[in-house]
């Protein structure tokens, strides 16, 4: 019997309802009963996630420890967030969820150590919050991995669009937008990129970018080690 | 503030996926926090339903009753189902659930009477268990609409098959089969169809079908009355 999946979604729906469905794809399944039991909490009535952390806005944070509760409740045995922004809080919410939470960028990193030798430095894609806290940056550079990421220009114009268009459904719109970020960075000479903020492959699916295949994608990532962790 | 909405699913995990993306896409929002918060329960491990109703197999409806009384613990206003099958319960588990439950068909009945008059007999895709339930007849019967649906042989062929791929994550060939199955209503004079079993969108977009447009899709139409109700 497979261990039941609690996702801490709603950061923003859209890549809540992505990582869902890669959950599915990532699951060994021949009919319904094979699939793994999920409880998805959803609810994006929060402060914003940026502003707390790039501005010391309003803390997000209790509404966070709400749905973990909420998730513990309903039995899940380990929970997912599929928001990279959010992991800021992530050794604050162990602490005070009592549920074990798998951690987005070691995800990546499993993948990053599956992957075949990469020659040449990574290239990131995130929001400034993400930078600022240093979850990739920290975690990679323990494993000697050299990142490259977007100018704050580069951000302003392609990224930060990018994510809002997903957030209001305009997809197309913003695929084209963040393949300009991702364009920056290869010419930049990254060999593989991570997308590093979870609108991002959504953006990027919905104009079938020719990228994908240099790209690491953080949600998928973390759909893999939730399979992994419900079946071991 | 909207409704908080329930979405008892599993039934199965894609069909799910394939609604809440749905319904992300049917609400009006700018950013996050204008999303509906959303708890989904996602658990298959429960009997076939299909099996329970043509065969009199054992009963799935202990498994979906503790589904809406998790949701009605996480504070959802109401219920969603994204499965036609499983509203054989329905009215069992309006009773027993103890929380407002929306009909998928008379979601498809408002979308029937929002399109311009249909010339001509509405064709019905489902599996058996849904005819047998007659869920879609009583309530269409009761519009003077008149449905054709397909031949047991069609639903061994094409209609099956489609679903439990769809079940196994092989979408493309999915929608190949359900695209002859539609083909089969087409031919014999539909003017509309309507995909009453909510794995046969997931098939017919993976393939990107040309008959999209002659289609009332269930799970969509469900999004939209639960958007509806949930801002209301």
């Amino acid at each position: 019997m497979s261990k039941r999946v609690g996702v801490l979604g709603g950061m923003g729906p859209m890549a809540t309802a992505d990582f869902f469905r890669k959950l599915i794809e990532e699951t060994p399944a021949q009919r319904d009963q094979d699939h793994l039991p999920v409880v998805i909490y959803s609810v994006p009535q929060m402060p914003s996630r940026d502003k707390a952390i790039t501005q010391g806005g309003e803390s997000p944070f209790p509404q966070m420890l709400a749905g973990l509760h909420a998730l513990k409740q309903q039995r899940a045995d380990f929970v997912a967030i599929p928001c990279n922004t959010a992991h800021f809080w992530y050794e604050d919410l162990c602490r005070e969820g009592g549920i074990p939470i798998l951690h987005i960028v070691d995800a990546v990193c499993d993948e990053l150590s599956h992957a075949r030798s990469i020659e040449g430095p990574i290239g990131l894609l995130s929001t400034e919050a993400t930078l600022l806290s240093r979850i990739y940056h920290d975690r990679l550079l323990q494993r000697g991995i050299e990142l490259i990421v977007n100018t704050p220009e580069e951000r302003d114009k392609f990224i930060n669009p990018g994510i809002e268009l997903v957030k209001c459904g305009r997809l197309e719109e913003a695929g084209i937008a963040v393949q300009r970020a991702v364009a920056c960075l290869l010419e930049r000479g990254a060999k593989k990129l991570i997308l590093g903020c979870t609108e991002l492959p959504v953006a990027l699916e919905a104009i079938d970018s020719p990228s994908k295949e240099n790209c690491i994608d953080a949600t998928r990532a973390l759909a893999r080690a939730s399979v992994s962790r419900a079946l071991a």
